[in-house]
């Protein structure tokens, strides 16, 4: 079963409305002219901007799933930068866990990792297989 | 090392901007009559709001920290609610690992997990022991 994807084209005014809710105003995120001078050579969006795709994916495929017993383990492959275009991928294995993933533009993935589900949750799934 | 904490006091406002900023309306977040009917009994938070905080204390520890090769392990353990006040913690331990929490104003961990930064960064640590 895959998880629907939602997808999020990042530019800077959704990263200063995130930096804005998240209480977040490192310059990295919010000041290009100090980002463009950094190792990263540029603004870089939030790692959690993305993480919440995932989240959004996970709501539209299992919209009774109680987040309460839920385990996530991801890692931070890559930074996203103004103008990706970012997507949420997700899919249930075998045992039951998913694998969850966000990719760019360029099919590379940007953070990666897997979402286990409290086995005591009968979950109804919403999407299709 | 402890990571500097960050707190929050979670109220419907808050919700309602965070729910636009994801793009995630699910009614256990923005409709309090539809959450009262639920099995949660009223809105709940959205978890990545909680989340968040963890991001906060990093970027005040650790302002040199770069996301990528940072692994995330979190548990979901209970339910964030209008009224609370949530706080993140974390603290190294020997192996250079963090374990990071959000509690409430009772002292229940919402959220616990541990955190690894990749080897190859030399984060400078702001915060003192």
């Amino acid at each position: 079963m895959l998880l629907e994807p939602v997808s999020l084209t990042v530019d800077q005014a959704k990263i200063d409305l995130y930096a804005a809710v998240s209480d977040d105003f490192n310059p990295i995120h919010v000041d290009p002219a100090f980002a463009a001078q950094t190792a990263m050579g540029g603004v870089i969006a939030h790692g959690t901007m993305s993480l919440n795709l995932i989240w959004q994916s996970l709501a539209r495929s299992l919209p009774e799933l109680d987040m309460e017993g839920v385990t996530l383990d991801v890692r931070f492959l890559r930074p996203v930068r103004i103008g990706d275009t970012i997507a949420s991928g997700g899919e249930r294995r075998g045992d039951g866990a998913y694998d969850v993933w966000i990719s760019n533009q360029r099919d590379e993935q940007v953070i990666a990792g897997t979402l286990v589900i409290a086995a005591q949750q009968d979950v109804r799934v919403a999407a299709s297989d």
